[in-house]
C-alpha cells in the first residue's frame, strides 16, 4: 500500500488543485511572479488537498466547490511554510534553499501575506460562509499553535500536555479543517462531518509525531532536508520529552536549554535514539492513527474510506520505516 | 474643523468598533494576551474604521454588520503594521518601541497572522461573499504594494509613477475597500458604491503623500515617532523622487542610494526641504484630495457628505501645518 492507494479516488482531481494553485503565478508583476514561482515549486505530497476532496464523497461530490477549498487549504499550508522560514535575528538558521535564504525578512513575510490572502479567496470561492469561517479561524489556531511553540523554545521543562496542545493547533487544525470543510461542502449530514473532522484532526496529530520522530531518527538524505533540525531551533518533540524523562534525561538536558553546536546536536540525537523515547513517541502516534481509524467506522465502506484508512496505515509505517 | 467634525456622525458607533478589536485580548493562554495588549494599545486615529461607518450612511445604516466591517479594517491595518516591523538580517533599524522590539521575529510574524485571520473573522461575520472577497482581495493588494516597495528600497532611478503604484496598493486600497465595503453592506446603489470606493482611493493616495511629506518636513516631536525613517529604511517618496530632478539633485542622489549614517539622512532631509520637492508633492497631495472631494458631490447633501469632505481638507491642512 502506498500513496497512490491514498490519492487514487481524487488523483485526477488534484491535478486541478495544482492547476488553481499554479495560477498564482501568473501576475503581471514579475519580481512578484519570480518568487511565487520560487515558493510554489517546493510543493509538497498533497496530503491536505487529498484529504479536502476525499471528505468532498460522503455528500454530493461538488468538484466546483472542492477544488477551491483544497486549493485554499494547500496553499495556506504552503504559506505558513513560507513565515515559519523567517529567519529570526537571534538565531542563526542553517540554511535550505528557502524563500527567505533568497528574499529580504520583509519580502518573505509579504510574500506570505499574499499567499494567505490568496488562500482565502480561494475559501470565498466556495460561498459558504461556515467554510470561510472555518478557513479564518484555522489560520488563527494554527498561528496560535506556533506562537506557543516559540515561548517553548529551549524549554525543556515543558509538558508532553503543553506539546500536544501546541501540534494540536500548528498541524492537526488544518487536517481537521481539511477534513470538515470538504463534508460541509458537500453537503454530509452533520453526524459525517463531525467524523471527518475528528478522523482529521486525529491523522494531524499521528501526522505531526511521525514527522518529529522522523526529525530525530531518519537522515538528511531521507528527509530530504537538514534532518535534527527541531533541535538546532529548540524545538523539543515528542520522542526528546519522552528522552527526557529515561535515564539519558540527565545527559541530555545537560545539552539542551540554548544554541546547539552541530556535535552537541548529533549527541542529543544519539541519546534520544538510545532512549524509549522514540519507541514511546511511536506508541503515541499509532494510538491517535488508530483513534483516525476508529472514527472511520462509522462511515460507509467506499474507496474514500479506504484511502482514509490507508493514509493513516502509511503514516505510521513511515514512522517505522523512514524510506517509506 | 477638526477631526472631531469627520467622526461626529459616527463617534459613539466607533466606540464600539473599539470594543469589538479589544475583545481580540481576552484569549485564554497569557502569553498570547499580552502580546495583544501590546500591538492593540499603539492604536491610531480610526481614521479607517470612520470612513466605513461614515460610508454606511448612504443606504441603510446596518450598525450590525458595519462594526465587523470597519473592526476588519482597523485590525488589517494593524497587522500590517505588525508586520512591517520585522527586522531584516540585512537592514540596522532603529527602535521605536514595536511589537519586534520586545519579541522574536518569528513570533511577530505569528502574531501579525493571527490579527489578519482574526480580521478575516470580522470580514466574515458581514455574511456577505462580495464584501469578504473585497476583503481578501485588499490583503493581497497590500500585499503586493509592500512588496514593491522592498522591491524599489534604495532606488533612486524609480519613477513618480512606480511610487503612486505603489501606494495606490499599500494604502489607497485600504481606505477604498473601506468605503466601498460600508456602502456595499448597507445596499447602496452602484452609482453610490462606486463613488464612494473611488473617494476612498483618492482620500488613500492624498493621506500616503502627505504622510510622507510628514516623514521629510516634520520633527520627531510632531510624528510621536522618529522622522526621516523613510529615508534610513530607503524608501524614496514622492517630495524624494521630485527633490531628485531639481537641482539639488545630484547631491542628494550622491547621499542616497545605500544606508545612510544619520548626519546624512539630515542632510538628504535639509536638501528635499530646501529643493521644490515639499511643494510638488503637496500640490500632488492637493489635487489626490481635491478627486476625493468631487466625487461626493455625487452624493445627496448630509452630515456625512460633510464628515467626507472635512477628511479630505484636514489631510492637507496637515501637510501645511505638522502640528494640525
Amino acid at each position: 500500500m502506498n500513496l497512490d492507494d491514498l490519492y487514487g479516488p481524487v488523483q485526477q482531481d488534484l491535478d486541478l488543485v495544482d492547476e488553481t494553485i499554479d495560477a498564482l503565478r501568473d501576475v503581471d508583476y514579475q519580481p512578484m511572479a519570480e518568487m511565487l514561482e520560487l515558493v510554489l515549486a517546493a510543493r509538497g505530497k498533497r496530503l491536505r488537498p487529498a484529504l479536502a476532496l476525499l471528505a468532498g464523497k460522503f455528500g454530493r461530490y461538488r468538484l466546483d466547490l472542492l477544488v477551491p477549498l483544497a486549493a485554499a487549504i494547500e496553499l495556506l499550508h504552503t504559506a505558513t511554510l513560507v513565515h515559519d522560514d523567517v529567519i529570526d535575528n537571534a538565531a542563526t538558521r542553517r540554511g535550505r534553499p528557502t524563500a527567505n535564504s533568497v528574499l529580504h525578512n520583509t519580502t518573505t513575510v509579504m510574500l506570505g501575506d499574499y499567499m494567505f490572502a490568496h488562500a482565502a479567496t480561494f475559501a470565498a470561492r466556495t460561498g459558504n460562509i461556515e467554510v470561510i469561517r472555518l478557513f479564518s479561524q484555522t489560520v488563527m489556531t494554527i498561528a496560535r499553535g506556533e506562537i506557543g511553540q516559540d515561548m517553548a523554545a529551549y524549554d525543556t521543562r515543558q509538558t508532553v500536555r503543553q506539546y500536544l496542545q501546541r501540534i494540536g493547533g500548528k498541524t492537526a487544525s488544518l487536517f481537521s479543517a481539511a477534513c470538515q470543510g470538504g463534508a460541509l461542502l458537500t453537503g454530509a449530514s452533520e453526524d459525517r462531518v463531525e467524523a471527518l473532522k475528528h478522523y482529521g484532526y486525529n491523522l494531524g496529530m499521528a501526522f505531526q509525531i511521525v514527522d518529529d520522530i522522523l526529525d530525530v531518527v531518519a537522515t538528511d538524505e531521507q528527509l530530504g532536508k537538514p534532518a535534527g533540525n527541531d533541535l538546532l531551533e529548540g524545538v523539543y518533540t515528542l520522542p526528546v520529552l519522552r528522552a527526557l524523562q529515561t535515564p539519558v534525561g540527565d545527559e541530555l538536558a545537560s545539552l539542551l536549554g540554548g544554541e546547539l553546536t552541530i556535535e552537541a546536536r548529533d549527541r542529543a540525537r544519539e541519546l534520544v535514539r538510545a532512549s524509549d523515547g522514540v519507541d514511546e513517541a511511536l506508541h503515541s502516534a499509532r494510538s491517535w492513527a488508530d483513534k483516525a481509524g476508529a472514527v472511520l467506522t462509522s462511515l460507509p465502506d467506499s474507496p474514500a474510506t479506504t484511502a482514509l484508512l490507508a493514509a493513516a496505515d502509511h503514516l505510521i509505517r513511515r514512522a517505522q520505516d523512514p524510506l517509506t
